[in-house]
C-alpha cells in the first residue's frame, strides 16, 4: 500500500515507521526531522528498538495519489491539512485521522465523506531529537467511522495489525473520541497551568478533585449531547492514564514552555462550546480554558 | 505615642516610617531590613522622597508596653502575631490590623476584644531592598472596629492624619475588608497563575471575563452572608485597581516566583469556605484556589 503520513511528529512517525515494513510509506514533516530520516533513517527507541527507512519529505508537491493518508497534525491544523492533502487523495484513498480534539473527523468528513476513518490511540510516543522518537507507553489503537465504510475500516485495522500496531475496529468511534477528549481535558490543562508532571493529579488531592470535577462537567456535556461514552465513569480512565504516564510532562505543558500553540481550543474549548450550544454551564472548564489560553500563544 | 509595627514589610515600614515624625516608633521585621534601617535609616522613594529613622528590631524581647501596635504581618501569620504581641499589649493598648484577608480582625478580637481596630488601605508600597521602600500608588486608609470603641478609632485616625497618612473612619469596616478581599481575589490569583502584570486583566478580554466572574461569585457570598458592601458593583473597583496598578506584578505572583507562601487561603480560600458554610457554590473561585495552592508553598 502507498501510505502517506501528514504531520509526522512523534505519533505520526511511529505509525509510519512501523507501517513501512510492509508498505511504501512517505512521512511529511518538518525539515530537521525529515533531513535526519533521509540521512540515517528513523530511530525508534524505548519499548521498541529499531531503525526504519521510510521516505520523508517536507511538502506534497510532485507526489502521486495515495492509498492511505494518515493525518496526525495538531487539531488546530486539520482544516489546513484537509486542503493540503486534496491533491493526493483520489476516490479510493482512505483518510485516517489519529489526532486529539473533538472535531477532526467531522472536518475531514465534510471534504472527503465516507473515505474518512477516525482513530484514537493510547500509545505514548515522544520526540527525542530530529530522526529519533521513543515509544514510552504501549496501548491499543481503535478505528471507526461516521459512515458505513466497513471495508475501508477492515483494511485499515488489518494493515496496522500486520505491522505490529495493535488495533481494533469500533462501532462507536465518536464515543471513543469524546472519551479521549474528556480524559485529555482532565489532565493536560491542569499540568500545563501548574507546570508539573502528570503524577501531580494523583499526588495532590486538590488537583485530583479538580480533575474529577473537570471530568464530571465534560461527561455531562457528552451525555446530554447524546454521546454514548464507552465507560460508565470516565474518571476511572483519567486515573489509569495518569498512572501510566506519571513521569511525563504533558504535550500541552511542553507547548507552553516552548512558546508554541496548544490544543486547548480543540480539547477544553470544544467541550465549552458544545456546552454552550446545548445550554449547559461548565464554569470549571471555562475557567481552565481561559487560563490556558492566557498562557498560550494563540 | 509609643507605636510598634509588627511585621515591617513594605506597608508596615511605610506607615511606621511616616508615623515616626511625631511618635516613638519601633519597626519589628526581618534581620536584613532591620539592620539596614538601624545603620542608615529607612529610605522611602517614589511618590514620597525621604529618609526616616525609626527604631528597628527583629523581636519583641525587652520591649515595654506600647500605646499602639500595628499588625501588618501576612494574614496566615495573624494567629502567631496575636500570641507574640501579647507581652507588649496592655489594657490601654490599641491593636490595629492593616492586612489582607478576611479573618484578621476576628482573630485579634478573640484575644484583645475592643482594643482592636481594623484597617484597609489602598496605598501601594513595594519593597526595593533592605532599608528601602517605594510608594508606588497613593490611596486612602480606612479604619473601623467590630465594637463600640469610638475613642480609640478617633485617636488612630487622628494620629495617622497628623503624620500625613490620609485616613478616615468607617462604620462598616467589615464591608470594606470584604470589598478588598473580593477585589484581591479577582486580581491576584489570576496574575499569579498566568504570571503577568496586573494589566493583563484589562488587556485580555478572557481574563477580564474571568475576573468579573470571580468577583460576581464572591459578591454573592458576601451579600448572602449579610455583608453590606460599600459599592453596588465591586467589579468597578477591580477595574480601578487594575488601572492604577497596571505595571505591577501582584504580591501573590511575586510570592510564587520566590517560592514563598501566598495569602491564597486567606483571600480566595476564605471566600470558598464562607460559601460552603452558607451553602453556595463557587466553582470558579474553588478552581482558582486549587490551582494557586498547587503553585504555592503551603
Amino acid at each position: 500500500m502507498k501510505i502517506l503520513v501528514y504531520g509526522a511528529g512523534a505519533i505520526g512517525s511511529f505509525f509510519g515507521g512501523l507501517l513501512s515494513d510492509k508498505n511504501e510509506v512517505i512521512l511529511v514533516g518538518r525539515a530537521p526531522h525529515v533531513h535526519a530520516i533521509n540521512q540515517s533513517g528513523l530511530r525508534i527507541s524505548g519499548l521498541v528498538e529499531k531503525v526504519v527507512y521510510p521516505r520523508a519529505c517536507t511538502d506534497l508537491s510532485d507526489l502521486e495519489e495515495q492509498d492511505i493518508v494518515i493525518v496526525t497534525v495538531k487539531a488546530y491544523d486539520t482544516m489546513k491539512a484537509a486542503e493540503a492533502i486534496a491533491g493526493i487523495v483520489g476516490k479510493e484513498t482512505t483518510i485516517v485521522s489519529i489526532q486529539n480534539g473533538l472535531n477532526n473527523i467531522s472536518i475531514l468528513d465534510e471534504k472527503f465523506g465516507d473515505r474518512v476513518i477516525g482513530g484514537v490511540t493510547s500509545i505514548g510516543v515522544t520526540h527525542i531529537s530530529p530522526g529519533h522518537i521513543r515509544l514510552a507507553g504501549k496501548g491499543d489503537t481503535i478505528f471507526g467511522s461516521l459512515r458505513k465504510n466497513l471495508e475501508r475500516l477492515r483494511i485499515i485495522v488489518e494493515i496496522f495489525n500486520q505491522s505490529g500496531i495493535e488495533s481494533r475496529p469500533t462501532e462507536n468511534i465518536i464515543g471513543e473520541i469524546w472519551l479521549k477528549v474528556i480524559v485529555n481535558s482532565s489532565i493536560n490543562p491542569i499540568t500545563a497551568i501548574v507546570r508539573k508532571k502528570n503524577e501531580c493529579i494523583m499526588i495532590e488531592p486538590e488537583l485530583r478533585d479538580l480533575a474529577r470535577e473537570i471530568c464530571e462537567e465534560a461527561t455531562v456535556v457528552a451525555r446530554t449531547s447524546g454521546i454514548m461514552l464507552p465507560l460508565a465513569d470516565p474518571f476511572q480512565r483519567v486515573i489509569e492514564v495518569v498512572s501510566a504516564t506519571k513521569e511525563n510532562f504533558s504535550s500541552m505543558l511542553q507547548d507552553i514552555e516552548r512558546g508554541k500553540k496548544t490544543e486547548i481550543d480543540e480539547i477544553t474549548g470544544a467541550i465549552v462550546n458544545q456546552a454552550k450550544k446545548i445550554g449547559i454551564k461548565v464554569p470549571i472548564n471555562e475557567t481552565i480554558w481561559r487560563l490556558v489560553r492566557a498562557l498560550s500563544v494563540n
